[in-house]
């Protein structure tokens, strides 16, 4: 999907863009190469225009594999396989980021069921992760459709998945199917390995009653009572994740993280940081996350390295970290944002 | 519709992207009211959105009216009724301009008969002219029957109404009932007071011989044949116009322009043109050769300021000109681009 | 007037300046159109050439009339009718916005007392409301003339009037009759319905004493103090209301605001925001207030409304707003600044 | 004075401006201090404001000496002592360049005489060349009576006094008195040196009839045959110099220059050259042959340097050259434009 | 290499620099990725800092493989191992292109003997082309000697080798061997299939008289005389080729280009076209006539396709094309600058 | 020392720099002239180069005199006198501020004993006060051994030397010889009258024991203690001064400062401020303070200043303050951010 970001101005009143790669999963891949120097492949639809193009080249840029793109042929108005957009602003203050989605139709978005050869990914080329989400799921019948297939496949061939809830109400709610997000959802949540997401959004995809609203925005403490409960229901789940956010103004946030990993829980206390661009703080999350339990680490560092990653994340313009695993590191570790020399 | 331009640079390689406003008919309304200062408004839909809302606000600053925007609700991810979008390049020397249209299922592409009521804008509102085109016409059945709605309530008001013809061979190739650009052109064709073209596109638009080849690019024989043999056959057509265009190379073409008028033949010979942003040359055409006409100027006045106008349009970025009356009218009588001081 | 605004950095070492349009009453005006979507106009004077285009281009943008702008032929050197400019900067921390005020003999500053019908304004044209300000009146003699004379002929008709003192001591300083400020300010103050402006803008501008200091910079109570003894004095004011802004840092103020309404005291305490581009809060302020009493709003709701909108305002650079109704009213009733998706 | 420049774009839908520094003696102080390492200064006044502060910033960085400014104290609206502007377009292709000249009543157009020392500049400083020009001169009585103050001072002490006519109509036109263009010019001929200022603004400057039309744009006829009859008429003029230029685009002239030095006639023929911003070719000319005659050249190789200093500056934005002494001197002896490495 | 480029203005007046990625040899491994699709490797040292990675970050958005990279340890001031840098301008009409070179100990200036391992590239990897140049052979006697190593080993293998000669008189006039240039360029012209340079290049690097001047700049009659003598004394080598360049301005040269295969001639004749950025044509061409030669092309048709890779190169800026294998197939086949659509 | 800055982003992922002049000691002889209108010239090397003409360029704008700079030919590829460069961001919130210099063999970093005439500037220039610092003596044993000369000439002339330690650990480690730090220091150490440095600073220099840590990032105890014991050691040390910053953040540090005075001390105590670039703070602490002293101000009043003038600095881009004494002055003596008009 390709960004365009108004910078420090608003969409409605833009003379210009600056235009970035982004998409959920995407910004997990990205994070596991650029930051953390793991090999990572994007299965993904592209048109072939000069946007798709554009897509490729930023995707580049990110050193992820595009060897697993499926280039599409593109009409001349975009009727059938367009380049996935999506127009986000940064928020500033009291005023809070906006944005429109519109990837409909894009080439990603019509993905079916039978046409990435999962079996060749995940047991010739030899992928061990497999990260996928639900803002994909939710764009069509044949993604969530194809989600499903992909994951599947992945725990066939015991690749471990882990999956971002990232719950839209209103993604879910304009689909055709209005009990979708749930049967997709609860579907996958029985699959995985690590889940990904709040307990808004474990209540929202799987049916499920919250519990008590929380005492303050970045209260852990129904997440944990969630977590508790889920356990047993589903067992196939090691890892329960979630970042919790106190959007204070949309430039300061306060910033926190809690993971249960199989019975343990490990939480980074939220924290005032400063925001440049929220967009890809959950996806640096989940990267520093992924990173963390690829490496071995014990759930706490890695949640300690989920947060960090997902902090420096949100100092940057666009959807992804422009960071090394060193700085990431040292943040993890409580170092001080003094300058280095 | 939302022109994003990559500047001097490619699609394929931006990280930034300069946005404007365009689109046949609105050119040449924005143009008659920014330029010369005509009353004019735009027949459109637009989606409740961030990016509607910034077309709003380019359209505002062009002046044009407004009232008779439809505004459409949109859902989360752009399924039913998006904003048209058009990356388009400039092109450079031997680079010649790209781009990429992305305006299938726009609220614009979806606007159906019955939506507008036109006898409401040519009676009680008493617009005078209607200027539509033939991109519109392809984007759907809808908008084809659209066009030809809007264009009968004119002629039953005794409305002037002006087509250009537009032709882009891929748009209506695209289109699932093959003949239809035949079938719709020949009909609006057979209602209008003024038609914009070439031979070419007055050849595939109707379902014609083109005659014989040009002897070079800018050669208006061939149209001038082809306007003979047509006047007969449409005898509701008064003016008959098309630009000559030969592109030396992306940054210079020769630029001319011929006109028939009840059988006067008005001509601006080709001349060599440095050229910006080649988008909006034709629209600029049209604009003030409908200038010319609407202030009763003969047709020989009226393709002069029609292809100043157009001229002129090319010299800044964006689709649309950014000139004054008084500078397009000092062109058209032959000034120099000397400072004015 | 043409805001020029160096952006990040300062005046004295720019090298570019991005422009903006402004002007006190224009920006109410403005913010009552662009935002609450009400129908407004503008009356000025704007010099015949580039830069009164320009400043027509932007105001077109604004989507405010521009009807009622009379046009002034331009000399070579800008000797009788300039365009007023304005280079403002936005400040930073520690360092305050600075700026020059370049708008002596500007066309709008020599606009004369019959020189605008306003009768035809408030009588045929319909207007309800006439907004104006204290910075206009202050320019020259003529302006404070044609304030008196637009304030007069409103009150005729029974047009509301809303007075922005806007005092600024060094302008008032600089007129040629040093009780000028005193004496316009007394007069119009004598006739409109709702005054703006803060205990110290009261007492300067109708030569009272302000009564005790403020014990913080967003304390109201002198305010209070001093519309209690004034509500007597000028029993036309039904509503008097001002901002309290204490300057934490220029990045960061302590925003609050206040008004009374027959005798009703109505607040929302300062409360601290981030700021972009302080200019325009204040005329944010009025726009929102403005709206809500036209829309029949209690004073509590009007007052959170203006406070909302004067924030927003100052999220975004440039002197106005780029917000919607919607979002100015989720902030007036407390929203966060959360990401809407 | 201050240029804005709206880059490739045009003032009346700019939304942001480069800024310069220019004026027609200041170019040429430093012209003469930056390509050619003379030292040089700038007699003039600016007002204490952060504009102030922005021209001595961009002064200083053209190196030229800034001792001699007077400084003036500003008001807050800009009532006595402006910053003189100037926004001005660079034109392109059939679009010529314009502008607005913003810089009545602004510090330097109210410099009286009496408020500079020339004695203690000629004879202490040792200043050796005065060069003013017909611009300064135009825009007040005081700037007349300035100008004609420092060329007397000047030939007192034996100082070489350059003058540029830059003749514009409109300005003259406009001056209080209607044949003031004619009297302070004439007055000032008949004391300079060197005489800038091609037929045309000889006989408006001077009240004699410009003889026979050039043939073409760049014709040097007509100047060469008023040269001959001045040479007679205004026997302290060791030299006459005037540019040629035919404006066959805004964005390629042929350009060329001629002089006569004591009866011997230099000419460089015009040559087709491309054009990014074509204000501060004359000054650029005018440092050149300046700067060939101080170092003692013949009048064809001052010329040619001329030329080439003034064809290099319209190679670049802004008014003044980027350049250096060597690349000057290698386009005067016809080097091409090969790249250097 | 990082190139840093002023954009319209010039290094010595610049205050912002884009940067691209460029050096001979990468420019052809990008060119033949980027707009080919052939895989390419850059086997080249970095040091590891920011610089580094933001070399490493434009080397994956060009597409080509970082495996070969080697890493190098920085010091904090730059002692040892630097990032390369090339500051170079774009050169305007009759300005010229000026840059800096500021490579010297960069840590690819320090690529010594028995630091890469060639033979595992050309056997295990399969490499099957080396293109490598007569810039990195000057840097330092490790360059010359790790070139003259990597061309043994290719050799060796069966690889083909491509050598640009690259000429530049300063470069090889600086080093510490005065013989160098002769010694090092005749030895790898021994060993290499395709020899890139013109007339000069070849004289100068082989120790030979260049034979009689051209009678226009871009005339390849001496270039063709040396070629035919040189065809005895190299028969190693199979293909010389050289691109034919006048210089008109910096913004319009006459390019052509001219090859000899096997006793063969091949010519584009040179023709007149726009030069946005002059850096990388050559480079271009060296891709384009690779990708021919590689696909089996002729050599009529692999000179058009490197003539047309070199002149697309040149309409963009950087080092680098932004273009696709369709568009330089279109161009290389005489297509026009039309706008496809 | 040109600094490039990727403004918002990061150095690992910029497309374009901006670029400003810097270097500690520069940098405080141009807050010396730029704000406090001081006569500073600046002791350097530059390399005759585009490169080291921009410097000159951003020097001439600084206001600093130019005529003591000396320029070294430079090779084609920057083997021997290139310019110093210095690639630093600016961090943000968590992300601390990194950057990559680039200094290593510039002229400036070869400039050996004997190559300036300090005599001639202590004597007959009548230059009254020298600012040298420890990044210029650690950069080879040339700068250290010219560093000391300069030192001792002056203080043969009686002229007042200030030093700031400017500790790099880093640097000094990376010197040749290992003892270089504190051998060189000790030894200017022992020459100066004014010593800017922190307790940690002064410890590593001089080979002390820095006492106690701090109890908290801002805490002055430790070098209060340091500084009475060094007060007797060093006896030619009439003030040590030393700025307090605790990094909140990047974006917001606790900014104070601490200075003894013949035994008086003085301090402003950390406040939180807002940072936009913090390179440059500390010099403009010393230029602040320096102007106190040059002024005859007392201590108090001078580290009141070089705080303000230190604080103002990190409002703007840069490595240098843009701002004017009367600002400097209004801060330190508590005034507040609130606009001034």
């Amino acid at each position: 999907m390709l960004r365009l970001d108004p910078g420090e101005g608003r969409i409605r009143t833009a003379r210009s863009f600056e235009v970035w790669e982004g998409g959920g999963e995407y910004n997990v891949a990205r994070g596991l190469r650029k930051t953390f120097g793991r090999r990572t492949t994007v299965v993904t639809a592209l048109p072939r225009t000069e946007l798709g193009a554009l897509a490729e080249d930023l995707i580049l840029a990110g050193g992820v594999d595009i060897s697993n793109i499926l280039w599409r042929e593109a009409d001349p108005i975009g009727r059938d396989a367009r380049m996935g957009l999506n127009f986000t602003e940064r928020g500033f203050g009291v005023r809070g980021a906006l944005g429109v989605s519109d990837r409909a139709r894009s080439a990603a978005a019509q993905l079916a069921p039978g046409e990435v050869d999962w079996d060749r990914l995940f047991d010739e080329v030899g992928v061990r992760w497999l990260h996928t989400g639900g803002i994909f799921a939710a764009l069509s019948e044949e993604t969530a459709a194809t989600t499903l297939e992909a994951v599947r496949a992945a725990k066939r061939h015991g690749v471990v998945v882990s999956y971002d809830l990232n719950y839209r109400h209103s993604l879910w709610a304009a689909h055709p199917d209005p009990d979708a997000g749930r049967r997709v959802n609860r579907e996958i949540a029985g699959l995985v390995d690590v889940l990904i997401g709040d307990e808004y959004a474990y209540a929202s995809c799987l049916g499920l009653d919250a519990g008590p609203a929380r005492t303050h925005p970045a209260d852990p403490a129904p997440f944990d009572a969630l977590v508790k409960r889920l356990t047993g229901e589903l067992p196939n789940i090691s890892i329960f994740a979630a970042t919790m956010r106190d959007p204070l103004s949309a430039s300061r946030n306060r910033w926190g993280a809690v993971a249960w990993s199989d019975g343990e829980r490990a939480e980074v206390e939220a924290r005032e940081i400063d925001i440049l661009d929220r967009v890809g703080g959950g996806d640096g999350f989940a990267a520093g996350l992924i990173e963390g339990l690829i490496a071995g680490w014990d759930i706490h560092a890695a949640v300690r390295l989920g947060w960090a990653h997902g902090a420096l994340a949100m100092t940057t313009p666009g959807d992804n970290a422009m960071t090394t695993a060193a700085e990431v590191r040292a943040l993890a570790d409580g170092g001080s944002a003094a300058a280095i020399r």
